[in-house]
């Protein structure tokens, strides 16, 4: 089969021909893939960021936002059946240990993450997941449609699915960041809360449709933009604060925004936080780590998507022509969200 | 090997020789039996009572309460070995429906139940169960001294968990029976909380064993109880009241202690509660429903017994004298558990 | 002032003119009245059927659902000043309890209701209140339109609100009755969560409307509403059943309309539960009463009542024409919400 | 009366004859003060550190850890009357803002703080406080014994209360800093749950009295201590760090030691966290700021007080010393707390 595969890190991947993947264990699915993501964290596991924590050996296969339809299945599989169209969570789970017995399926501690742990992902004809990894859609939906939730969406919906009872009428949620998880986030939070939504970004055009996703008001980043937060929430700042930016100074910006007895969710990463422990007190003030979602969370956010309630941009590539998407989103030409189509 | 099985309801079961049971799906698990508890369900079964709803197919294995060692695994195990000491969760469940994946097991819907279910249970030398219901314990622990834990005292565990955030200082709990199960509420409840502990009985050598092992204060039922518990609250009723008899009108009873904003748990069973839905809105009280536990609740209580903070009295039968451990215990000849050794 | 008092029960009560009230303590405060609704409990007390409960001193001014402008203030008053517009909530606390600490306004142990216990209520010019009752409003809100809010806008919210985290997507909720406090619950819902709704009531117009502000599916009482319930639920129930209705069967059709691990919220009243408590056991099932809200709950309402999110139908009447907004409600004439404007 | 009066910043406070406070409102109430602690924060403000932040106009009272007896009330007051003992919450509160309306006193929006804000403290013979800051006490106690629980208390109580739904048995709980609230917060722990507690200090004295009131494990600070903690905890660090120090890098050793899906609780301050956002990601990792408590954790404190099962070491000065005792806490001679007895 086609594969998009990382040879060495710094230089473009290749698009090879290997052999499909076989199941090996009985719980393993394989999965034919209608859709897999472009992501950022593609471009940076190319940069070699993650080489160190991960570890693959190369060359992999990349690809950890997938949607397709089940082609093979392993013995001990009972929820899904060869030909049923699925989307997946990108990280398959053990379903034994204490944390995946709780529904904390990312703290998993015999999990692996196909495209970024040593394990080949979605960019490619097939893909080796397992039972776990499997949330069963409508026969008729395009996976392409709806691969990008299977990790943009699922993340912003976790997020905000925490927050939900900080959240009641009266209160102001921040979200900064309106990119591909800061777009999902606002709908979900329009969905599921009648808060306050505030959306805080640099780009204009990203607030314009902001606007019409849900935001209640928008504030453009210029260095006055936490005094403006301030001013839209009575001088206190907001109750919970989504920070889907968290480099280059948002981090501490969203602490600015967060009010008194108030949350900041950090999402994205790339910063660093500097706080004094006494503000933490002084405000009983709290931070709020959110890493992808579980199970459940992707399945819930897909009934929101059938349900029309969430939707996101999406600009399809045959698979052939990852390089372009991978060039299209490092260079800032990619709106919403590039899917590879095999 | 040998095995006590029903033949025909309303007469003993018989001690048979039988095959062993077999590997049949990639997440079986064997266990050799070390120790496995007889319960007032039992009973319950031979009379018929469980015909109906279960269904199992005669002649079957009853004993839904075990522990033992890990003799055979399937080829998809991998949360224990060959050899380890376990106790088993009564209900091995799939690990893949929503309700397993928000750690609620008991509501996973493609279950069954060793001993109650259509599936032979484990007053045996060997039982069949799966991965999912094997909680591993320190190899030197004796079966035979946990095996009550595995239902019994997961059941009470898992109600006095569910309420813990109600039961700050300064509140009030009241244990309704104070047998089996609610000899081990009690320990929990001292072990978790510091709330105070009202113990309700008919029986005053179960009264004074509930004064050594936490209970604050003790009252008998004589007709004169409910007033009773009320003047220890103050006049008002109790936070929250574990009902562990729930027949022959304690279920009222467990109401009438019910405090304004407080929580009847429904534990026991076989009455009926007939309750003006006025009287629900008034007080705003409320009744929570509770069956068995999770695994993790399991998990946990073994946490607590391994600690010493949860003891039970156990009088061990050997396997061949099955029958006079069910009938010392229709007779109520047994204080604490009795467990069948094989 | 003119004013609704009740002389004597089963028979109308009188428009007077008495004294207005006046401040007695440091922290009431007097209200001139913009509207008072008229509510079925109010045919309840002038048949004598909170007589017992109550127990006020004939005659006496009755509603309990009022909204206005401040008019005095006592000497510890610090949240509201002269002229400010309010709704009340209908039942000042003391603010010094443990209950009022919590935040549980309505199980403040030192409350009174005006209009329901010895303490004149709002069908008059002015009424006395206290500084905890009081939220206050936009200064342009007229008194008239949301003055419904304060009683049966508070308790259909109140429920809604503690039942949102049970109520995430996938779930499904059943409001039974869509009255006046079914009505606005189903704007809550709809508000605040992405669960289906599926409303049940007898009457056609009123599942009609229901359509219109939110509910996804409408069930007609005929004998096979609850089937149809389990029909659109999977045949398992719903997860949360809100049970405005609460008499003559209602009831025991919430119960069977609740599945497994759900919840039954008791809200309306009249009837009579009658459950075993192997159903509570069986299913893991849930009773939660609920009555009135507390004080944020109302100022919560009010932030979506101002965004346009929960809108009631009312018809104003002249003070002077309480008695034919009494039989007019009593006849089945009122569409939403009776108002008296003084 | 005689009283403990900061006369400017950087040297000592002078005991002055002054007037004996009045009441000024309905709620006011005035307290003859039977204990009075001394505290470290008490140090800071004669070293000026809360002179920008609170902004008193000296000279005025300190002390802000009071119990006593009600010498006078407000016409307002109804929960307390003259000659009641009684225990004083630092933060007298509105209750009549949302946040106290939630329960939340320490962020109620009207609140003041006598001996740190601009108002007299309780290191004198009269002390001017509010009914919602009274906590009645049993006749019988002598409120010099317990004093020290109305701040060093109720801020160790108010962490752990919060902490206990994550603290379930399996957990490990790290207490960083055993002295006055450390020593608290341990006693707390072992109240309220059955989690591994694990004691970290640089004083071997004040780990050995740890061991005596509640600790599983301590750990001496010496450089390896994070890694100590870590290894008695599989690897992975605590469920919850306490953090009592948060000061010279131990606010970054908490971080070190709590472990994935774990939380930071900041209750001292002096220093600054730097955390990359990664860190909060990839651990999904949270820290939880800390202030003192509510009303109703004073309540619940002085419950388990009375029980026994929080005590606390006391030294005992006449009010005339008071310098005295300010000099042996600052020269680390205090065992325990110093209370002033006028």
């Amino acid at each position: 089969m086609r594969a998009v595969r990382v040879h060495e890190y710094h230089s473009d991947p290749k698009i090879d021909d290997i052999p499909e993947p076989m199941i090996s264990g009985p719980l393993d699915v394989i999965v034919k893939i209608g859709g897999a993501g472009v992501c950022r964290t593609d471009l940076h596991i190319l940069e070699g960021q993650w080489a160190e924590a991960m570890g693959p050996q190369l060359p992999y296969v990349i690809g950890h936002e997938n949607a397709g339809w089940v082609h093979e299945v392993g013995a001990g599989v009972t929820n899904v059946a060869v030909g049923d169209t699925v989307i997946l969570h990108p990280q398959p789970s053990c379903g034994l240990c204490r944390a995946c017995r709780a529904g904390k399926d990312m703290q998993c501690t015999n999990a692996f993450f196909p495209g970024l742990s040593n394990d080949d992902g979605g960019m490619a004809e097939y893909l080796r997941t397992t039972a776990r990894a499997c949330v069963k859609l409508n026969p008729d939906t395009n996976p392409a449609d709806v691969a990008a939730l299977a990790d943009a969406g699922i993340t912003a919906y976790h997020a905000v699915r925490k927050a939900v009872p900080l959240l009641y009428p009266g209160t102001t949620a921040v979200v900064q960041g309106a990119g591909g998880l800061g777009h999902i986030g606002i709908q979900c939070l329009a969905a599921l809360t009648a808060t306050k939504i505030v959306v805080v970004d640099k780009n204009p055009d990203a607030l314009a449709l902001a606007k019409q996703i849900g935001a209640d008001e928008t504030v453009q980043v210029d260095g006055n933009h936490v005094a403006a937060v301030k001013d839209l929430t009575g001088g206190e700042g907001a109750n919970v604060v989504f920070d889907f930016v968290a480099e280059q100074g948002a981090e501490n910006d969203a602490w600015a925004m967060t009010g008194p007895d108030g949350y900041q969710f950090v999402i994205g990463y790339g910063g660093e936080v500097r706080i004094p422990t006494l503000d933490f007190v002084a405000g009983e003030k709290n931070i709020i780590g959110n890493i992808v979602g579980t199970y459940n969370d992707l399945a819930e956010l897909m009934v929101l998507a059938q349900a029309g309630k969430v939707t996101l941009h999406t600009k399809q590539y045959p698979l052939e022509s990852a390089l372009d998407a991978l060039h299209d989103l490092d260079a800032g030409r990619v709106r919403g969200r590039a899917i590879l189509v095999p």
